[in-house]
């Protein structure tokens, strides 16, 4: 999708450079910087701190983190260890396990001559792959607002959460992509878009993304969809997440259960897109899925542009104050109206995953 | 209640200076601030901008905005024109105009060169009736923490929104007055802040005054309150309101409905404790409470200290994004476990309300 006008994915791998390239989103909104990673240790910082997010982006991420292992040290134990480490750097997304053991997989047996072209070929097939379920996930969204938009015949407007948009993914994003299919389309959307505290990815990265598309949007503090429902003032909604459980349940940053508690308080339809890389079908009981805490010091500092442009971090608590900062939340399936894959639509249920998937 | 271990109350009025002097609440944490008001227009100033805010505070400053009125011109026409001013400044908070009225009520008929005396006199009456109302609200609350605390035999986790402490009305507070009970009585208790966004008064006011009292607390994202429990780590919540309507149905900070549904979901006792100044009789469908849309910047913009220590306001938004700045919520009554008044604790219902009340 276009930043400035210019298309752009949100990772590369650039052959004259010989760097994996990422937009470190930690900048977004106020700086677009491109950033090399050379090194494992580069693809690990750039998931933790990160400059890198997003479920699909992680993976993808993940896998180009092997390459760049393999380019550092063409050595299975420095490779294995790798991988290990790479699947700690976060817990709960669940895409990175999947890419790391899918490009093992690949690699396994592969000799050393070999490794480096296969893993990068893999690399690759991972990021078109993501792209193309984005582009389904899309049209199969899209169904959905333009049924919403011939109903109402007027603007369809829609909630969304955190940033599950392309930047959480290689391209389209999942979330975002009905959305930009039905803009493209030329059906009215407009997106109340949850800031997303503590990380505010919906302020500076959802909005950005959807200001740069041409997207009619609003930031939205996020103790304020609960009002919009009740006032009527929002259609649907539509999350990302970091990990679908086989019963149908979804892990997905923090705060998105309590939207889809209020979504069915007020009867608003309550979606959740993504590519089937990011179903965990080992788990089947939420209580299961491990919850990141982060350093706390992201909710008691805010970075913003000051009078004269430049970028000021900032302590809003007070200094003596603890603060607590679980990244995610899970909402049970009862109240998701519908998961929209890559494959079609199917009830957030394990009997409609199978349906869909098996 | 204490700052820096002096003992304070929120507003006052100085007969030395003949001025009302209140706690500058826009400064803190990170400055403590004491302001004199000497006019009717610095008392609307200081409620439109938030310098007091809080139902029972925003009341007695609108009291103390009548005396300011006759100090500066004791004519009945401007008195009457200031009284309908203060009334539009804040549209939700329904003590503004009770207390409004009772002053007038009070002054309808008494001669000029008394009226300053008499309005004095009942200013202060509003006021030491707030601090005893709010005394007895945390003796009714003081009850239920107790109880839970007598079961678990361990720390009473309790959750808040917002800010419903003494800084929101003169001493003790309404929500967090039980809290301060129970803590001096020897409960264990540990208060969740939520740090309400947009203006964050839950992490820059409650979590202070609780600091300063020495009540465990900790700042949350306001996303955070679901997760916290569905793991079982909240045993109650209690808010204030900015305005309970005949039925029983809460207006409060927005988000609070959000917190609600999810006590709800997960069995998870939620209270609201208020005043009577805070109950709109005449008011009988949740969807006549005005809500009031207050300005975009409150999102937009952030101040915090930086590294200098200096008060900076950055923006955190992207320069071409829209924000919308809704600043309250209703909660039906249905969500409400009880209301804890000074009267004692009923159901949220008219019902309820009654048998306390008529």
């Amino acid at each position: 999708m276009r930043i400035s006008g210019k298309e752009y994915r949100t990772i590369w791998f650039d052959e004259k450079d010989q760097a994996v390239k990422i937009i470190d989103q930690t900048k977004l909104p106020h700086q677009f910087e491109i950033k090399n990673l050379k090194t494992i240790k580069d693809a690990i910082n750039a998931i933790k701190t990160m400059e890198v997010r997003g479920a699909p982006l992680i993976g993808a991420t993940a896998a180009y983190g092997i390459v760049l292992a393999i380019m550092e040290k063409n050595d299975p134990e420095f490779i294995k260890t790798s991988c290990e480490n790479l699947i700690k750097s976060r817990p709960t997304a669940i895409n990175l396990k999947w890419a790391v053991n899918r490009m093992m997989k690949k690699l396994s047996g592969v000799n050393n001559n070999e490794i480096l072209k296969i893993a990068l070929e893999e690399v690759k097939l991972i990021c078109e792959e993501d792209v193309k379920f984005c582009e389904n996930i899309g049209l199969n969204g899209l169904k959905i607002i333009e049924e919403i938009y011939n109903k109402k015949k007027d603007t369809v407007n829609i909630l969304t959460h955190c940033n599950a948009g392309w930047l959480a993914t290689i391209d389209w994003g999942t979330a975002t992509s009905p959305i930009y299919h039905a803009y493209k389309k030329g059906i009215k959307v407009h997106v109340w878009v949850d800031e997303t505290r503590p990380r505010n990815q919906g302020a500076s990265l959802t909005s950005y993304e959807l200001n740069e598309e041409g997207v009619p949007n609003t930031i939205i503090a996020d103790n304020t969809g609960g009002i919009l429902m009740q006032r009527g003032e929002v259609d649907m909604c539509i999350v990302g997440t970091d990990r679908t459980i086989a019963t149908g349940d979804v892990a997905n940053k923090v705060g998105t259960y309590l939207k889809a508690l209020a979504a069915k308080d007020n009867n608003v339809p309550f979606y959740v897109a993504l590519p089937s890389s990011t179903i965990d079908w080992e788990t089947h009981d939420l209580k299961n899925i491990p919850i990141e805490e982060r350093n706390s010091e992201e909710l008691s500092y805010v970075v913003g542009l000051d009078e004269n442009n430049n970028l000021k971090k900032v302590l809003i608590y007070p200094k003596k104050s603890k603060a607590m900062n679980l990244a995610f939340d899970v909402t049970p399936a009862k109240y998701v109206t519908g998961l929209i894959t890559e494959k079609g639509v199917c009830e957030a249920s394990k009997e409609g995953l199978k349906k869909l998937f098996k």
